[in-house]
């Protein structure tokens, strides 16, 4: 086992960035047999994939590939590290001689500028161009925005205009989005100042990533497919409590327009130059928390491994992937990787709430173990998907031996199962070969199949129970008054069946946050379901949920800046 | 003179650009010394410029370049075709041989979704990728929209995290931005529903066309002149009515992190291969209406002839561009040239308002001889600025030989100036021939300097009165009380002698949109002044402006849409 010296301090993750000599695109994505003419441009790191190309590897089929998600424990809000295990794994797989891709989220603007952090990875397990990725990258979420809020004026507009549909404006469905972190606009009224500017009625922003067409834009397999989700999404209710649809409104096409580019899936390279897909970003509560279907499947159909990951902790992200995305996709997942943190562990240990990262720092080898049970429940989720599961230890500096071997031991001795340290921040693809060996014998020795938690044809309701009682760990589900209506009124838009997406907090498994562990003998509490029929998902909301964050006290923002010669400092 | 049968119909301008044979973006610039290092590719047909490029072209000075400046007549809304005609004079120099590039606006999409048609030109004199142009680009707009609302947030937030510089939440100057035409965005409430969603406020949305932050980006001429403009924005006044920045916000370099990528300018080849810079697309009435100054000096810097356009007509787009662009660049336009339409000539002499286009398809020569005062009295106006002017008859189909021959008549017998017929919708650059010759003719005859109109250190009030008289003909100039509380407190923000932006209906040279040709004894009406800090000029309100536009009953992306092959249709 590889223990580097966990006092030295490394350069930062921009510093590093920076000063990587990245390998020219065309090299990277050469070994995936993509040439020029597959590719388009955008500066010389960063590719989207040609219309054509996208279409022809969508439908080509990846049958041999292994796809392994990448999803973790319960986290603190820092994060356990998830993009730095996925980037690293990748390049481990690299290092082993395997043909091997990584498959990451887009980041949303709105949190870079927020608290300090991107979702690009980090140290020697990143993708490239940093500040790119991190900034407009290729104006992916740019035009999801676009595209949303050219459906929220023709809306408006409609009303304005006549209001041949007779949209109830109490009935709006669909907000407004930005690409910020703003809490004034969470809650607002529009259409003041006389009727030359519309009708008032009350509305709000949600951050692009909860935009509905961020989701279909990642669940969509075609320009046909993406059309006939944009067509079917529910914007408002009329008079007599019908569905309006964008196809009502008649901008699905210019909607598909506007998103034309931004299907095409964005290929970067890693620090190390294994090839990375960074495309689509949706919220891991609201939606379903993976990067696209498209760049999914395009990976599989040109890489032998594909490497990707699930929002939050296994009980949110992971059950979406499994439940949501693979059936839609037609995936087989080949295994999971649970990353987990000392960190993360001792905070559940000393079932801390909210999290004073300061006092996690000791090195604290019972608090650990006291937060196993977390681990263990997130283990045993994992395996009722019939999937093989690794436990990857994200080393962080500061980390003992000791803690870390406490926790190594503990998954083979009482779990058996695989574990393995990773120091891919640290090492790059060399800290995660121990992982990759792991995950690969893992599948080599498992004799199970893949299988999602629910039956597809299963109404919602039994769905919502059946993922709060099997993976969340809940003993009962109650609806209130306006969830049960709202169950009711889910055959208006024809998704009395479809696959449920659970909102809740990422800080339990539970809805209550302040509860650590694995707690037992609660009840999860459903308030609302939101049809997200462009989706083809049901969203059931547990809980508070914030769609669009604020901003803290000193944003990220107040740090960064531009120097005369085009440098960006204090992105990280 | 050729006159080519005006009845024979031509193909449409998005048939015409899709099937164009688009010349390697390479081979469009490489006459113009650029190479691949100086070059960051966005696809195959459009190139940002490296900055270091930018940084080095703008510095280099551009004594001999000819600066001819595309401007018009007073235009019917459907407007007159400066920008095909800017399109297919630069297409015409480079036919005559000389080294010519033309510099355009970006368009906006808002409008793009909104109005049918776009700001690409037109015909075969029109800049490629159309599409793409017209669409997200190289998300120049879309990174200000980001950057605005950056500060916006910010604004807010410091506000709710406790309001350190005491800032006013009443007097708040800077509103949100969106690229949408959504009228319900106009005025409405921020901030409600309880204390953690901020403080609620009355605000607004603007088109991002109409952001300070695009007059800014067009108008610095460095990465750290954009910086120092950026942060002395007034974005709010305190408590004790002193003004509050973005620098007291504290995101000045985050700002321009933002727009890092968006101040390198872009380069495509029009039709015919000739390079265009489209760069930058500012409002042309509270803001000064031209593409970037970066792309004007290294237009400069690179090619013998600029061609370059300003909004609107000459006493809106002409007199910003020779009296507050001109001066921050160091430019020495050589020539304008005119643009007027028989259709537009015709409705000056019919007197007619609003426009009713069918009633304007008739010939009727009588209509046009009687529309002669309007463009006259813009010839005078140009002519106060010490330029040679050549009127540029663009052709639309229909115009009569008889309407024609008697406008060049006019201009020739009447008003002695050059004048040319011009066919570069149909014709491309062959149809701008006798334009360019004439204007070539006219500098070279020329012997007067170009100055602008007023002294630089003269006040502000002065300048309005200079611009209201000799430009706009009025009698005289009153301010309302609000207005005259705003001169007074412009010193507080430093601006006491800034250059003026008079924000004025675009249809009349008056104040009133009703009144055509050359209306006299009317006395304009200055009800605002609003400093825009970071642009370096004092916005003059007159009338009703309207800063974000709203759908018509039946938006233009109605006809759109996407074919599964990703073809665009509908665009145009």
């Amino acid at each position: 086992m590889t223990t580097p010296s966990s006092d030295e301090p490394i350069a930062s993750d921009a510093e590093i960035a920076r000063t990587a000599e990245k390998t020219p695109i065309e090299d990277v994505v050469a070994p995936l047999g993509l040439e020029p003419k597959d590719l388009e441009p955008y500066g010389d790191h960063v590719v989207k994939l040609a219309p054509e190309t996208t279409h022809e590897l969508t439908n080509r089929g990846a049958a041999d590939a292994r796809y392994v998600l990448v999803t973790g424990m319960t986290p603190t809000p820092r994060g356990e590290g998830k993009t730095v295990t996925n980037v690293g794994l990748a390049q481990a797989f690299d290092r082993l001689g395997k043909s091997a891709v990584a498959a990451v989220r887009e980041p949303s603007l709105g949190p870079v500028f927020g608290i300090k952090g991107g979702a690009a990875g980090g140290g020697y397990s990143q993708v490239l161009p940093m500040e790119d990725i991190n900034l407009h990258f290729t104006g992916d979420l740019h035009a999801i925005t676009s595209a949303h809020n050219l459906i929220s004026a023709t809306l408006d507009n409609h009303v304005h205009q006549g209001n041949d549909e007779g949209i109830d404006v109490t009935e709006v469905v669909w907000p407004r989005a930005i690409d910020a972190n703003d809490r004034a606009l969470r809650e607002l009224v529009v259409g003041l100042g006389g009727s030359t500017n519309g009708k008032p009625r009350e509305g709000g922003f949600v951050l692009t990533a909860a935009s509905e067409l961020m989701a279909v834009l990642c669940l969509a397999d075609s320009v046909a497919d993406l059309k006939e989700r944009i067509g079917r999404i529910v914007v408002a209710y009329d008079v007599d409590d019908e569905p309006v649809t964008v196809d009502d409104l008649g901008v699905t096409g210019a909607v598909a327009v506007l998103l034309k580019d931004a299907f095409q899936p964005n290929v970067v390279g890693t620090i190390e130059g294994t090839p990375a897909f960074v495309h689509g970003g949706p919220f891991a509560n609201i939606a379903h928390g993976t990067n696209s279907i498209v760049a999914d499947k395009i990976g599989g159909a040109l890489a032998d491994y594909v490497v990707t990951e699930a929002g939050f902790g296994a009980d949110l992200g992971a059950e979406k992937f499994f439940d949501i995305v693979a059936p839609a996709a037609d995936l087989q997942p080949a295994a999971a990787t649970l990353v987990v943190s000392v960190r993360a562990l001792k905070c559940h240990g000393k079932d801390m709430w909210p999290v004073e990262f300061d006092a996690l720092e000791e090195p604290d080898v019972e608090a650990v173990r006291a937060g196993f049970e977390n681990l263990d429940r997130h283990v045993s989720v994992l395996q009722k998907y019939g999937v093989p599961v690794v436990v990857a230890v994200n080393r962080f500096p500061g980390d003992t031996d000791e803690e870390v071997d406490a926790i190594l031991e503990h998954c083979h001795d009482d779990l058996d199962v695989r574990a393995a340290e990773s120091t891919v921040h640290r090492d790059g693809g060399e800290g995660g070969i121990d992982l990759a060996e792991a995950i690969d014998a893992a599948i080599d020795a498992h004799d199970d199949e893949f299988s999602p938690l629910y039956e597809q044809d299963a109404p919602v309701e039994e769905k919502i129970r059946t993922v709060a009682t099997e993976v969340y760990g809940a003993d009962s589900v109650t609806f209130t008054a306006d969830a049960r209506d709202d169950l009711e009124r889910l055959e208006r838009v024809d998704l009395e069946t479809a696959p449920v997406c659970l909102s809740k907090t990422p800080y339990s498994f539970s809805d209550d946050s302040s509860k650590n562990g694995a707690p037992e003998g609660w009840e999860l509490t459903v308030r609302e379901l939101r049809p997200s029929a462009g989706a083809g998902f049901v969203v059931a909301l547990t809980g508070d949920v914030l769609t669009m964050p604020g901003l803290p006290s000193e944003p990220a923002a107040l740090e960064m800046d531009l120097e005369d010669d085009g440098t960006v400092t204090g992105l990280f």
